[in-house]
């Protein structure tokens, strides 16, 4: 298990990640700042609100009012730099990974230390990987990322959910294999971007025998 | 009340039920298998989550892995068949009308035995039934189903768990009275699809003195 | 803090302006008259159920079922009247306005009940406020109001949940300077509609040197 500073700082980074994808959201639809750091909180904040409830825990963001900071960094750094971003979309991508890859740990951790069985905390993870995006594009009416078609989201999440479930169980779970798990789930979404890695549909297009 | 097993394997087929709808929808938008099953996951196990965190217990999908059966069936009963179902709005009504007949009933059921007041309980029940198809539809773009106005979609499942709390009022409430109120409830909705049964619309056109 | 009667005396009067916005919207969507309830419930209720989930109690609306007279009245209120509700939009505008000045009063107030830190309460107030229409707005596929671009709406909210978190600290909120900070919060958000007061957008436009 992770210390609970260790914890904090991780979980800190990520919600910023989250948190600028939104600012960047909000941005490009036209939303005024105080809509931009809403919609930057609910992304950020998102996903874990969601995995505590589920747990069964008190949200960490309302216990630590410190998770507010990065949210409103977010906010401000979108309003103060984004007419220089001018590939908004690969920008968006990119922290949406970042914030991918190190919520899947982080929520698989939580999940774990809360006692809830290891199937399940990986599901927890992803939930927490996915929430808080899907929120954010549920809210500003966008098709949500987890269910658009060119490239793969879902299933690297699941990979760095299940590594820091395996490394639990086989009693190896710390900071640095963590944080490898994190940046291993970066590194496989942003190759899922680059080169459109794709699952296969939901359905066979051909049934086998005509 | 029902046995815990009763109770979970009546749950675990409204699941099955509710996945399958999400999961035909995955495959109508051209959704890859994963957004697929996850999907059919948020569509099979999110009224019962909504549900349960309202009442305060920790999801029983949590607790019971084994409720992530049902959705994997689904999403891989309709990767397989998906290509030789024709009637694809049919198959969705008719397996979501199912989920609806059991959920009101496993669902105000639970609130019941959780000491909820009868009325919350019914309303629970409702929420549970209805919550799983909104949370898919909203996630997937589509007018939700329990707002569409071609036919009644809450009405059956408000009945349905009326029927519940009066017959535990009674002491009267069984796995078989429970089975029979989901398929009244089943063939309530079932016959509102068929002959477009309306409720009044939500205002009176014409003002009674112009 | 207020008394357990006041409380729910205020939360009921916020209940039935936010659910007269959600059957208002049922009725210009042409939804029928239970996904107008429905929808009057999701708008009235969904604030302060998030509130009460986050802050880990059981929500209000379960334990008291009397929260569902304020809605059903609204239901038929619009039902009876709305045909002569020529300005639909700007009836909407002043109910939302009504339920925002009393729901992020007595939002705050319920964290600061539950022992939430000041900046935690302020921002829960903010979700019990936002929450029901931003439920109303998603699930009717609407721009939701929190995040239209054409006058300010959370700032108004935040403005009332941060003055009632500074009465509680310097020992003066009650239910007359608590009544007070709603009609202020009430006023400013109806203000803002009519003067089209605007936030800055969520990034500066021109960037400063070029």
């Amino acid at each position: 298990m992770f210390a609970e500073r260790t914890q904090l700082a991780l979980d800190l980074v990520g919600v910023f990640f989250f948190a600028v994808t939104g600012a960047l959201l909000a941005a490009r639809k036209g939303f005024d700042i105080v809509a931009s750091a809403l919609l930057a909180g609910a992304t950020g904040l998102g996903g874990g609100v969601i995995r505590d409830l589920i747990i069964g825990v008190r949200p960490a963001a309302l216990e630590h009012p410190v998770y507010l900071l990065p949210v409103v960094l977010a906010a401000a750094v979108v309003y103060l730099f984004f007419p220089h971003v001018s590939r908004f979309r690969r920008t968006l991508l990119l922290f949406d990974a970042a914030g991918l890859g190190l919520f899947c740990v982080t929520g698989t951790e939580k999940a774990l230390a809360a006692g809830v069985p290891a199937v399940s905390a990986v599901l927890l993870g992803v939930t927490s990987a996915v929430g808080g995006g899907l929120l954010r594009d549920v809210v500003a009416r966008e098709v949500p990322s987890v269910f658009r078609d060119d490239d793969i989201y879902a299933l690297p999440a699941m990979a760095g959910a299940a590594a820091v479930a395996v490394l639990w169980w086989v009693d190896a779970l710390s900071v640095w294999t963590g944080v490898a798990a994190s940046v291993v789930t970066f590194a496989l979404r942003a190759l899922a971007v680059r080169n459109r890695w794709r699952a296969p549909l939901a359905y066979r297009r051909q049934p086998p025998d005509g």
